[in-house]
């Protein structure tokens, strides 16, 4: 019994929410406290991790955690607990960060990568529940994955497995930083959605959401670029289906906002792409922005002490 | 203690063989006794069933077998016991195959699909021993693919994992049967192979043999259908390592065979595809054409009571 101390150090912004084992345990998932920091393009690691220890104090308020999970939004080793690197913030590389909050918050300490932790999530409060084979897959700034496979938490090689974001659909198309041609990430994710969009119309400033919404009053450019992302997204996902069969695939991340036809091509392109005998049941995730929290929750939550029985 | 009979239904041929647990179990691979018939292409399902019944009583040679495992050619359920469908022979399609088994030769049995079991067999006898993670592949009539997670066999659905032949790795390439165009099976498998160097050169009999043999005399043609052959199973390699990171890839089957030029392209490809935090280690299955056959023993010997401990 006791408190569970949720971090979450997304790509622009940190979020610490704590919460009472036994409140959750019997269903009813509210946090005790939640606490969200949007960080200035300039933070390096040491500032981030100095305003999330305050952060997680904050939430503590002064109480002591029975344990701390968190989501880390890059390449991060559960085995190890260090951080390998972060796509959007300076300074991360090699931080034995499982070792630094341990130390600070005198507390077992887990962390993973934010699609582990997120597919954790949508497996033990969300959408993919009672599921022993799932992949979830968040489509926002980037596109990334995590596996439940056997009814546990599957990583692969230093942490590594679920990169479905950089799988290739189509090896004749765009560039992406990834040095390859025509990923998954490179076509379906918000900002490189926006990038061609901009570069297709000379207007700059466009979002994730400015293509979405202009396919939506059928700008026929931004039409064409969002079903083009549904499209990659759906093949990577019949690839991944073809390859490991598993019962559902869960999509979460702020891209999976754009609408019914976006929804339509991706499930149409994926059963398109798997054989006969395979389904194919791709759905949304239930935990929304929360998702990696709740996942940093069942990260940690064996290690509580007489913790109760799952209601 | 005892036997177990291992039988291999393949698309050409049926395979007996049987082991003496107390033989194998000291590290000793031999069969004590092994046959092998090649089946008309007229046959059909219950010529194939009654003549692998023979086969197995013949090197039984009266004995009583303890269990009996099956790697079984095409779409077989390991949960269900029953063979989905046979892509080369007709009227296996919802055969019990297990439970027909069972009557026959009185002891337990257990089926699954080939590629699963030469997985299985890879990792407890051949080039995947001790590994937690492996994916093994066969290039030959078709590509198939079977996966140890965590140290033993992942089916996913219905048994359908492991379908990297059907996974795309070129949607602007040549047409498959399977109805997707640019399928790693399309494009790497012997037949398909063969069938375009037919097509270009005009000359009709060829074989995945003879486009291996062309290639490595230089021919132009053949040396740029067996390199796209290896390029796409490398990029198909790459997608799976991107989603699941395995610690190694083991390929075998007959286009294997087709020189180091071949492993060098379908190396080089894979590693190129992956992020550079995934290391891809491809070697060969040590195991020939028996590793169906010995996977067959792994997927029973947990059913023979009393076994000693492993060597």
């Amino acid at each position: 019994m006791g408190q569970i101390l949720a971090l979450d150090f997304g790509g622009t912004k940190l979020t610490a929410a704590v919460v009472d084992t036994a409140v959750y345990q019997t269903g009813d998932l509210t946090w005790g406290a939640h606490r969200r920091l949007y960080t200035p393009p300039e933070a390096e690691a040491g500032f981030e991790l100095a305003r999330m220890v305050a952060l997680g104090q904050g939430v503590l308020a002064g109480g002591q955690a029975a344990a701390v999970g968190v989501s880390f939004g890059g390449p991060a080793d559960y085995r190890t607990g260090t951080v390998r690197l972060s796509h959007h913030v300076t300074g991360w590389e090699g931080t034995p960060l499982q070792a630094r909050l341990e130390s600070i918050f005198a507390a077992p300490v887990r962390i993973d990568n934010d699609a582990n932790v997120a597919a954790l999530g949508e497996w033990r409060f969300g959408a993919g529940r009672d599921l022993a084979d799932l992949l979830y897959i968040t489509v926002s700034t980037g596109v990334g994955g995590g596996w439940i496979l056997g009814g546990r938490p599957y990583r692969g090689q230093a942490g590594m497995a679920g990169e479905i974001g950089h799988t290739v659909v189509d090896p004749k198309g765009p560039l992406c930083l990834c040095g390859k041609r025509g990923c998954v990430e490179r076509l379906a994710s918000g900002p490189y959605m926006a990038a061609d969009l901009a570069a297709a119309s000379g207007q700059e400033g466009q979002t994730g959401e400015t293509v979405a919404r202009l396919a939506a009053a059928g700008e026929k450019t931004a039409v064409r670029i969002l079903e083009r992302g549904a499209w990659a997204l759906g093949a990577g996902i019949g690839n991944a289906a073809n390859l490991m069969s598993p019962q559902r695939v869960l999509l979460g991340g702020g891209v999976t906002k754009a609408g019914r036809r976006w929804w339509q091509v991706v499930r149409q392109t994926a059963q398109a792409a798997v054989l006969p005998q395979i389904a194919v049941e791709i759905e949304p995730a239930a935990l929304g922005d929360d998702g990696p929290l709740w996942g940093a929750v069942a990260l940690v939550e064996e290690l509580v002490p007489d913790l109760p029985a799952p209601a």
